[in-house]
């Protein structure tokens, strides 16, 4: 079940890694998570362009990876000599991958950086063009590792050993090239020789859609770390129990003044913490903090249709026809509830907008 | 699909009643619901067990009026004049309806009551002995019909037209005689004429058995109500976006300072309630305020199996194998975070301990 990957053995499981002969893209089919671990192939267009859409890989650090070694696979297998021909295709190509999600920002980012890399060696002949496009892409899973492993170090300085940690939803290597955000410390304690009795993660199984069950949980426990799963709603429970001492969760956006949107429940999550005293941490690439944004009354939350609620898994519907669902996707955490926001270039606290400013992140 | 039942027209449900010529009882058969409503006529001894067993009836209140209309029908269809093998086949009879739950409470309560009635009147004829349990079975349903309509009659009261109403689980009319507890200021506003827009309420799905979903969105529905239903995770979005004026929570065991285990879940709606400033109202029978129970850490938590969580409706694995669950069924909402507790005798507010002794209820 495990693959050999990474130097770090407990991380056994690659979100996108290269076919052998890099002719392909190879990735875990998360649709079929936690049943099944089956890694395909993807070698066609269509194929990697399948795959986004359909969520077989997803977060959006993972899909813009997925989507820099695809037009590189693609490109490689364009047979031209003639580098009008190439970049006609290779545009084309960029083109239909783009249009497998329409708002997954990182989808058209890591496409637009592929196709500017293209234009830097346009003038080259096509093989060393192919050559500069691995390489480009290589550089995107890179650098995505790097913020993970940068975020990871700087929130594994907060743990104590042995003292629970609370996730919610998945900001986990199966969300990004590896490490993931939120569970990054987790990992990063598991390199400097953490193991058993030291590392307790707990995940909200995260409804509707059940990322923290299916893919937290999965995740963790294919790294050999102790996990437990609790119901969203047991986590009051949980931390008067005293089992939790600190609170890692990943962010979509985040506001000048520091408030954070995520994944719908963390602001519950973060007044509960606040409520028992736990320290609440965002973990943010720098990707992820938007100047543009004042603060979290900007931030549009997408509201998605009710048979996620009403219907569990599309089988069997467990509400009554005829009412209404509320059913948003992320909501907003107050930067007052934040005890800190870990970006890979490093930790900031309040006054948020300062501090962003002195690490230069906006 | 409605039945006439009530003086309210709109609460068409019955949990409980009698099948004509009381020669059996008619239940809601609850594990059908949201689906189907079928009502199911309960005869043999067997029948009566088996719904109590399998949930077919379910909530403290509701199974007490199950049991006791059980005892009355058996009772009537003994065929004896002898009073001696009369009490003795009734004893059996009630000892095989006890066994069907092992903790709920109400299930002996209701038939102890029953056999004091029988003990009582046991130097009168079969004929009239059997009369005085079917009146008994009438008084105890009667009874809770009184408690859950005086504490909803007090509830209405802290009611604003069209304002939310958030409630947690269900303590609704399905697990009472009628009106249910958290649900009664909601019903009692229907008799009071209020409709339409007057009253809003928003359902927690309340994992992992989704009674919010399943029971509480079907019979407010079912009476009219507009009804909204959300994932428990939802609640602090929803009480950030001002929907929400008012908290109604119902409670299993309540302790002498207000310390008030409901629910699982419960008590993290309470703290959420507390930092938007929203009132948190717990609907207590005073049958649940438990005067030997000090304070919330007295109260037992029952932890729950895994399989709850981790297998949605038993019909697939939604978690990783090997993983921990934290299952509680329960949880304590501590007194400083209830504005008011709810009892039929009124309305108490801090300290708690003080207003239960002025209402005689400890």
């Amino acid at each position: 079940m495990k693959t050999a990957y990474s130097d770090n053995p407990a991380l056994a499981l690659d979100t996108v890694r290269w076919a052998e002969g890099k002719d392909g893209i190879v990735i875990l089919d998360q649709t079929l998570l936690p049943g099944t671990v089956r890694y395909i192939t993807l070698k066609t267009r269509e194929e990697i362009r399948e795959a986004i859409y359909k969520l077989r890989v997803r977060g959006a650090p993972a899909i813009g990876v997925a989507a820099a070694f695809g037009a590189a696979v693609l490109a490689g297998g364009i047979r031209t000599d003639d580098p009008e021909v190439f970049e006609e295709q290779f545009l084309e190509d960029c083109a239909v991958l783009a249009s497998a999600r329409p708002t997954a920002v990182n989808l058209f980012w890591a496409l637009d950086r592929m196709k500017r890399c293209l234009k830097s060696h346009k003038t080259e002949p096509v093989q060393a063009i192919k050559e500069q496009l691995y390489r480009e892409a290589q550089a995107v899973y890179d650098e995505d590792v790097a913020i993970s492993r940068s975020i990871g170090e700087i929130g594994f300085g907060l743990l104590k050993k042995g003292e629970g940690i609370l996730t919610h939803c998945n900001a986990g290597t199966l969300a990004t090239a590896k490490y993931g955000t939120a569970t990054a410390p987790v990992y990063i304690a598991l390199e400097h020789g953490w193991k058993g009795d030291d590392l307790h993660v707990y995940c909200d199984e995260t409804r509707p859609l059940l990322q923290g069950a299916r893919l937290t949980a999965f995740e963790l426990h294919e790294a050999g770390v102790d996990v437990t799963l609790q119901c969203d709603n047991m986590v009051s429970s949980l931390m008067k129990s005293g089992k939790i001492g600190i609170v890692f969760v990943g962010c979509d956006r985040v506001a000048r003044n520091g408030d954070a949107a995520n994944k719908i429940g963390t602001s519950g999550v973060a007044i509960l913490a606040k409520h028992y005293g736990i320290p609440f941490y965002v973990c943010a690439p720098s990707s992820t903090i938007d100047p543009g944004t004042a603060g979290g009354r900007d931030i549009p939350i997408e509201f998605r249709k009710d048979e996620e609620v009403t219907e569990l898994w599309y089988r069997e519907r467990m509400a009554p026809e005829g009412i209404h669902v509320y059913n948003p996707a992320f909501d907003v955490t107050d930067h007052d509830l934040i005890t800190g926001i870990i970006t890979e270039k490093g930790l900031c606290t309040a006054p948020y907008e300062k501090a962003f400013t002195s690490l230069g992140l906006i």
